[in-house]
């Protein structure tokens, strides 16, 4: 049994961050910079409560901000990602990257 | 804002495997092949009660099987990953890994 150092990857993951929804949430708002309610509801295929709660946790988290508005006569709800929610996904990833490369290498 | 295809693969993460202290469970018993009670949960930092709460999650899903046992005369539990537990992890490696590669594609 190989000794671990102290420190494994999986506790350097953010729950806020690392969760499935979050993470999907921060996922599509980095790529769309910034993205419409409804479209990460359908991508996400969540209901709009769960949807909301997981914004809410987000937002209390200052990983992204919601912009309310309208389009054409239809009320909209947008969401971006903040720096510090850009941050926060940088450093998921990495950590993720790591973890994987730990499985990895434990195969080769 | 780019057209996500439906399927992003935050949806394929299976929550009982994706959750940060279950993930790094499977991924040392991957590694280790069969991991002591105490050195999964000095390496992950958590309370027994609390390692204790995602085995039973992990076993019940059939992706752990649990081993009780003596060390001399000293109790010990063993963890040891299941051919389902190894399959699981491949699966959650290569969701994440698709996930990795969108973020990282939407930054070329």
């Amino acid at each position: 049994m190989t000794d671990q150092p102290v420190g494994h990857p999986a506790t350097d993951l953010d729950d806020v961050v690392h969760q499935r929804v979050r993470l999907g949430v921060l996922t599509i708002a980095h790529q769309a910079r910034r993205v419409e309610f409804g479209f990460l509801r359908t991508t996400l295929d969540l209901t709009a409560g769960n949807l909301g709660q997981h914004l809410t946790v987000l937002e209390k988290a200052g990983l992204v901000s919601i912009e309310k508005g309208y389009e054409g006569r239809r009320p909209r709800t947008w969401i971006n990602l903040t720096k510090a929610g850009e941050r926060a996904l940088r450093d998921e990833i990495s950590n993720l990257k790591r973890l994987i490369q730990q499985v990895e290498d434990s195969e080769a």
